[in-house]
């Protein structure tokens, strides 16, 4: 079949890969209804992460099951699922705990900007969803694998309860959908800190209440001037570099929680400034296999409509396309078409 | 009067100092029942802080209220007190949300280890006694200002939950009382980290079930090994170097909670680390005043015995012996005696 493959920075291909078969009795084939791209694909994309040969990229998947092995007990051919970005065995104690993402089994999915994929852990990884869903939920399924659950996460971590005043600093997709989860989540307030229009507005029909354009020291200023200077309650870093933690963590209010979702690129925290600051800090990749029931839910029932962050759609063969716009910033998030 | 002055690295002595007077309207001074060398003081008395010109020390402190100023209202003279070593207004939007340690209006008491003191900001960070508390109780009492309200803060931010497996890491006078706390906060299993039988006994008596003597990695897998490999929900660091913090950190479950409350002298943490460990990081000077209402309660019923972490008992003109016995930790914690 045809499979994405970036073989060095900037150089990302639609090439013959291998078909996906069983290779353990745990694992299952999907069929995928559409792929994506991940902000953290940009990453070695960009250079910011070694490519250490060719790599078969993606990890957002939602599809049709073609076949399990022969331990898997509870999925099944035929089904619809969504699978974390995170393969995790749903038994080990990490998982019981609701940290799937550090399952004593993780693996790290890849190979999914392609027709067809392995899923291994079957078991543990996947949901299915009641009834399969008509075509145009299909974006916000897919969404729910990584960006969605992402963003919930980070609400999740960073405490947002019903009432509260929620800041989320980043506006690329995962930001967005950390707005949803804020909203559905109950804040009452939510400071998007974004400064291009179209994002904006997607942060504003999400939920967001307040628009903060300010970067860095002046963005803290103005989110302090919108909260008679105490700080917000919960703060969703979705970025990843050492200016957009400190900006989160400035944000904050003393005994405030940052759940932080972009993962870390050259950020250090010094233990003192961390001490006398005084806030509650969660990060890592989502645990999003915890969240999946619930989001399937949210959006078979149409509650939700997280799918709206795919603002660019091409097909598989294009994905070279698809990478560049979001690499530019003139794509939010860019959906694979098989 | 005399009180204890700092006049350089390792020069502490009792010296002639200003007797306390109210200052403010907001002011009380209290006649201290008790004083006691802090953890925290042998920071500046070991040369690891600067030391510019003589220091007023001592911010552990109980006693009998001798005056207040005109706008005081709650506190009363003749009234017992036990005070935060953090001064705080117990009404700005910080203390409400009870964070007083980062109270608006926050100051770090100082000049406690002395007959006398001036408190500032007399009613929110004074809690009065119901009765004058026998002299037995001096001792807890005192502990409950600083010590003990601190190891109690790393119980609360460690987020120890009745049944959860908790890891001490420190045996110094706050380490043993976060034994202590999170023994009353319902932790299973509380491991102490600690290769001092004197330490070691005390702990136990405070309700530690499991003690381990290894340090670094060696402490790590030796935990480890008690809780299946899995980690522990909680993690009390009560030390404040980049080694205790690393032990903290690698001794938490993903997900699981470290509080930290020794003051982190050149710690530096990765955010990358942070990341994949996916653990929640709360520190900070302890909001003492939140729990001081119950600390007392627990210590007036006798519930609790705090005052026991006192080995060593010397009259305040004795003070640099106090000091010596501490940082040579033949004494875990020196009360001075008026």
């Amino acid at each position: 079949m045809l499979g994405t493959v970036l073989h060095a920075p900037g150089d990302i291909r639609c090439d013959k890969v291998e078909d996906p078969t069983i290779q353990k009795p745990t694992d299952a084939v999907i069929k995928l209804s559409a792929s994506c791209v991940c902000g953290s694909d940009l990453w070695p994309y960009r250079g910011l992460q070694p490519v250490k040969g060719p790599q078969h990229m993606g990890h957002e998947y939602c599809g049709v099951v073609v076949e399990v092995g022969s331990e898997v007990k509870t999925i099944r051919p035929g089904q619809f699922v969504v699978g974390s970005f995170v393969i995790s065995d749903n038994t080990c104690p990490h998982c019981r705990n609701g940290f799937q993402s550090s399952c004593e089994h993780r693996e790290f999915m890849t190979g999914a900007q392609a027709p067809y994929a392995r899923i291994p852990l079957a078991d543990g990884t996947l949901v299915a969803t009641g009834t399969i869903p008509s075509d145009d939920l299909i974006p916000s399924l897919l969404a729910a694998s990584d960006v969605l659950g992402t963003g919930w996460y980070a609400a999740d971590a960073a405490r947002v309860r019903p009432g509260c005043t929620a800041v989320v600093v980043g506006d690329g997709a995962v930001g967005l959908m950390g707005v949803l989860a804020a909203k559905q989540l109950g804040a009452e307030r939510i400071i998007a800190m974004s400064r291009h229009k179209a994002r904006q507005e997607l942060a504003l029909e999400y939920g967001a209440t307040d628009i903060v354009t300010g970067r860095g020291d002046a963005g803290v200023a103005q989110m302090k001037e919108l909260t008679a200077g105490v700080g917000a309650d919960s703060v969703l870093e979705c970025v990843g570099t050492q200016e957009s933690m400190m900006q989160a963590i400035n944000c904050a209010r003393p005994g405030g929680s940052i759940g932080f979702v972009g993962v870390p690129h050259g950020v250090e925290l010094d233990g003192q400034m961390l001490f006398f600051q005084q806030k509650n800090l969660l990060g890592g990749p989502a645990p999003v296999r915890r969240f999946l029931p619930h989001l399937i839910d949210l959006i078979m029932s149409r509650r939700i409509n997280p799918g709206k962050v795919f603002d660019l759609e091409v097909p598989l063969a294009d994905v070279a396309q698809g990478y560049k716009a979001m690499d530019q910033r003139s794509a939010i998030k860019t959906l694979l078409r098989m």
